[in-house]
C-alpha cells in the first residue's frame, strides 16, 4: 500500500491524501476529499486550491489525474477558475446551493453535468457516486490481471511498424482479418464454436453486435423470446428495436421449451453455460430440444456465451453453436470479461444463410472497433499471451469464488443459499428467511458495503423473488473478500 | 523509396520485392505478387512457399506481415498449409478453378471469404482488390501525417500511469469526461458550437451516431428530410432504422426550404458549410430560414460537420449549430477526416431537450469507444499537439488541393468544372461535353487510374448527372497527383 501526503506546510487542513491500489480512480480521491473539505467548510469560500502542478508534485501523481478532479469540481460548481489566480472555492452554503451553479465561462459548467459526468452502467461500475467499503459489483475486473506491459509493448510494435499507415483507412467493415482468424482458432479449441473467419464480425460490445442483429429480421417476426430473468442490458436492445419482447421463465434446466413453443417463432436470447444471474447449465438433452424447436419453427438461437472462460472445478461446457448442424444459433462473445471492459471488444458469429443479409443492409458501416486495438489484441493472441492470461485469470478468480462460498457458509451458514454452478464473476444468494432485496440492499448499505438487486433482471417485475441479492466479485481483493461478507454478516443477521 | 529484394539463390522466379513507401500495405503487396505468381505458373501446384520466418526475415519486414500476407492465400485457396511442411500450392488450374476453395482443415478455409476479408467501405479504402497507380480514393488520409510516435509515447504513458486501472470497469457511457472537455473547448473555439460536456456523447463512428439519433424519435415521425444528392452512407441508416426517406434538391445556397416545408416536418440530415458530394457552403441567409422552418415546424436539423478542419483560402464558416438559438440542431463531428479513420471516434452533440430520452433509451449501453484510445486522445488534446496536427494537415491538404486544381486547368482547360469551395478532402468534377461517368471510369480504369462516379449519392437514381465524377485528393501526395491528372488527361481526352 503506498500512500502519498501532501507536505504543505501553509494550512494543514489541505492535506490530500491517494491511496494507489484503491479501486476509486486517484482523480476520483483527489475530487472527494477536496469536495468534503469544501462542504465541511474546512475549504471556505474565497479558499485557492493548491496549483494543479504543485499538487501533482506533492502526490507524484500526473498532472492530468489533478487536472481531472479539478475539472470535475469546477463542472460542479464546488470552485471556479480564475485566470491568473487559478481555482476558487465558490459559496457553496446551503442555503444557497445552486448559487453557484449558475455560473458559466471560465469552463465551469452546469452542475446538471454531475449526473452525467460519471454515468456508467447502473450497478455495474465502480464510478458510483458513493464509494462503498466493499463494492460486490459485477463487470468490473480484477485490476492486477490486465497485461499493461505486455499491451504497451505490443501497441508500440504496431505503431513502429510498416503496417501502420493503415490507421490511415477505413478498414475491413468486419474487423481485421488476422484477429478474426486468431477469434477463431481460439473458439474452436476452447468453445467447439466452428465457423470460419468470413462469419465473425468485431463489435465494440454485446449491445452494438444485438442492434446490428435486430435488423436482420424482418418487421413482421420482430418478436424476441427471453430468459426470465435474464440480462437487462440485452433485452433493452431488443425493446429499442421494437421488438416485442416474450419473457420464458427459467425450469431447473433452462428456458421452458413447451412455453416458448407456444410462442411465435422468431429470435430467443440464452445464456446457456452459465445463466445470467441466476448461473443455471443448459444440460445437452434440453439443447437439443432448443435446437430442434429452432429447425422445426425455423427460429434463431441467440448464444450469448459471455463469461464461458470462467469453469471452476469442472471442464468448460461446448457452446450450443458447436452442436448446431443447422445453422440456427448466433453466438456472441467478448473481451470484456475476459480482458477488459474497457477496451470494448467482442465479436459475434453469424450463420453463413445471414451474411448475405448483413452485407445488404451493413455494407457501408465501418468497424466501430479501433484499427489499432485489432492489431494489438491480434498479435496479443498470435503470440500465446492470451491463453496465459486465461489460465492465470481463471485461477486467480477461482481462488476467490472459493473464498467468498467458505466465507459465506462459514458466516451465513444455512441461512443462505449459493445460486451458482463453478463458474463465472458473480453468484446469487437467496435468503431462507425471505428477507427483501430492499431490506438487504439497504441493511448492507448501512454498513458501507454495496450488493445488488435482481429486480433489473425481471421482466415481468412481480415474478422477481425477493429474497434473493446478487454478488460479484471480480473486482474485490481476496482479503476485501472476506472482510465484506464478515460486515454482511454483521448487516443482516 | 526502400526496395527490399528477396536475395532466394534457389530459384529466381520466388523473387518479391516490397515497397514501403506504397499506399499498399506491405503484407498486401506480398500477397498480390505471390498470388500473382501462381496464376502465372510460376509457382506451380505442390511448390513450396519460402518459410514466413526466412521470408520475414528476407524482406526486413515482420513476420506478422508475412504470415498474414499467407494467411490470405489460403483462406482464398491459393496455398495450403501444412503440418510440417509449410505452405504448399494448391492446384489453381483453370479447368478447375474452385478445387483448391473445397479444401478446408489445416487452417485453409472458404474460398468465398476473399470477397469478405477485404471488404471495407466500397469506394472509400484502399483494400480494393485491384490496385491502381494513381487512386483518388476519398475517406483514406496522407499516412505521413498520423502522429505515429506521439501516439506510441501517451498510450505508454497511460497505460504506466495508475489511472491504468480503469480500463478493467465499464466507463462513463457517454466517453470520458476530461475528452468530452476538450471536445467541448475545441469546437467552441474552432466552430463556435456552444455546449457542455453532458450534451456530448462519444461514438465510433458518425454511422453509431445516427443509430442512436434514429431512435430517438417516436415511431410516426420516422421520415428523414434529405440532400439530394447527400452522403448515401448516412442515409442507409435511417433506412435501416424504418426511416422514410424524402430526398431535397439542393439549390445554389443549399437545401431547398420550399419544398423541405412541403414535406413532413421531423428531421432534416445537412452538411452546411461543405455539402458532401457538392462541396455548396450555405449561406447565413439560408441558414437562418432554415433554422426558422425548424422551430416553427417543431423539427430537428442534423448538422454533419464532417470536414470542417479543411478549409483552404478562406475563414472558416461557423457551424449552423453556433447560431441556434432554439435548440433544433444536433451537432456531429469526428475525428477520421482530421486525425485517422482507423481510430474510430466521433461525437455528437444533443441539445439539452433530447438528453432525457437519450438516458431513457441507452442508459444501458456502455460506450463503443476504446477507454484507453479515449484517455489518449484526450491527452493528446490537451498537450497542444492537436492544434498543431490540425494545422500541418490542413496546409498539406489545402498545397494538395492547389496541386489538383492547377494540374486540372492546365490539363483539362475548359472541358471540366471543378465544384469545390476550397475545402475538404474530394472535388467534384463536371464534364462540359456531358461525357458519362461509366464511360469516364472505365477509361481511367484502363488508364490504371481509379476515380468515383456520384451515383451512389443520389436516392433518386435518375436525377443524378452523368457527367461528373469525384476525385479524393488527401491519400495521394503531390506528385501522385500530378502524374494521376496527367494519366487521366490521355485516359479521357
Amino acid at each position: 500500500m503506498d500512500y502519498y501526503n501532501t507536505t504543505n506546510t501553509d494550512n494543514d487542513k489541505i492535506m490530500i491524501t491517494v491511496h494507489s491500489d484503491s479501486e476509486n480512480p486517484l482523480y476520483q480521491q483527489i475530487y472527494e476529499q477536496i469536495k468534503t473539505k469544501i462542504m465541511r467548510g474546512d475549504y471556505p469560500e474565497g479558499f485557492r486550491l493548491i496549483s494543479t502542478r504543485q499538487l501533482s508534485k506533492e502526490l507524484c501523481v500526473g498532472r492530468n489525474t489533478v487536472e481531472s478532479a479539478y475539472a470535475q469540481l469546477c463542472l460542479e460548481g464546488y470552485v471556479k477558475s480564475m485566470k491568473r489566480s487559478g481555482f476558487i472555492v465558490n459559496n457553496v452554503s446551503d442555503d444557497n446551493p445552486h448559487a453557484s451553479n449558475k455560473m458559466r465561462g471560465n469552463g465551469c459548467l452546469q452542475a446538471s453535468a454531475q449526473r452525467l459526468s460519471r454515468q456508467s452502467i447502473p450497478g455495474y461500475s465502480s464510478n458510483n457516486p458513493r464509494q462503498y467499503d466493499y463494492d460486490f459489483q459485477y463487470g468490473s475486473l480484477d485490476p492486477s490481471l490486465f497485461p499493461y506491459s505486455q499491451w504497451r509493448r505490443l501497441t508500440s510494435e504496431i505503431l513502429s511498424s510498416n503496417e501502420a499507415q493503415n490507421i490511415n483507412y477505413y478498414n475491413n467493415i468486419q474487423g481485421e482479418l488476422n484477429l478474426r482468424i486468431e477469434i477463431m482458432k481460439y473458439l474452436g479449441e476452447s468453445r467447439g464454436v466452428l465457423c470460419n473467419p468470413e462469419q465473425i464480425i468485431l463489435c465494440s460490445g454485446t449491445r452494438y453486435a444485438l442492434e446490428i442483429i435486430c435488423k436482420l429480421f424482418p418487421k413482421e417476426r420482430r418478436t424476441a423470446a427471453f430468459e426470465e430473468p435474464g440480462y437487462d442490458g440485452s433485452r433493452i436492445v431488443f425493446e429499442n428495436n421494437g421488438y416485442k419482447i416474450n419473457p420464458i421463465p427459467l425450469r431447473k434446466e433452462g428456458v421452458d421449451i413447451e412455453i416458448l413453443a407456444n410462442g411465435s417463432p422468431g429470435l430467443v436470447y440464452i445464456t446457456p453455460s452459465h445463466q445470467f444471474p441466476t448461473g443455471l447449465v443448459m444440460p445437452i438433452q434440453h439443447r437439443t430440444n432448443l435446437l430442434d424447436w429452432a429447425v422445426q419453427t425455423k427460429s434463431v438461437i441467440i448464444e450469448d456465451d459471455y463469461d464461458s472462460e470462467y469453469r471452476y472445478h469442472s471442464r468448460p461446457i461446448p457452446s450450443l453453436q458447436s452442436i448446431d448442424r443447422h445453422k440456427r444459433v448466433i453466438y456472441l462473445g467478448t473481451f470484456s470479461k475476459s480482458l477488459a471492459p474497457g477496451l470494448r471488444m467482442s465479436y459475434m458469429i453469424l450463420p453463413e444463410w445471414m451474411l448475405a443479409q448483413y452485407h445488404k443492409l451493413f455494407s457501408r458501416y465501418p468497424s466501430t472497433v479501433s484499427w489499432l486495438q485489432q492489431q494489438v489484441m491480434s498479435l496479443y493472441m498470435a503470440r500465446g499471451y492470451w491463453q496465459r492470461h486465461l489460465r492465470k485469470g481463471c485461477l486467480k478468480n477461482k481462488k476467490k469464488y472459493d473464498i467468498l462460498l467458505q466465507a459465506i457458509q462459514d458466516q451465513f451458514g444455512n441461512r443462505v443459499q449459493i445460486h451458482n454452478h463453478n463458474a463465472g464473476l458473480h453468484i446469487l444468494l437467496e435468503f431462507n428467511n425471505g428477507e427483501q432485496q430492499e431490506y438487504l440492499e439497504e441493511k448492507a448499505g448501512q454498513y458501507n458495503v454495496k450488493v445488488y438487486p435482481t429486480l433489473p433482471f425481471w421482466h415481468q417485475k412481480e415474478n422477481c423473488p425477493k429474497n434473493e441479492v446478487l454478488l460479484g466479485f471480480s473486482n474485490l481483493s481476496e482479503t476485501q473478500i472476506r472482510e465484506g461478507i464478515h460486515r454482511l454478516n454483521l448487516a443482516w443477521f
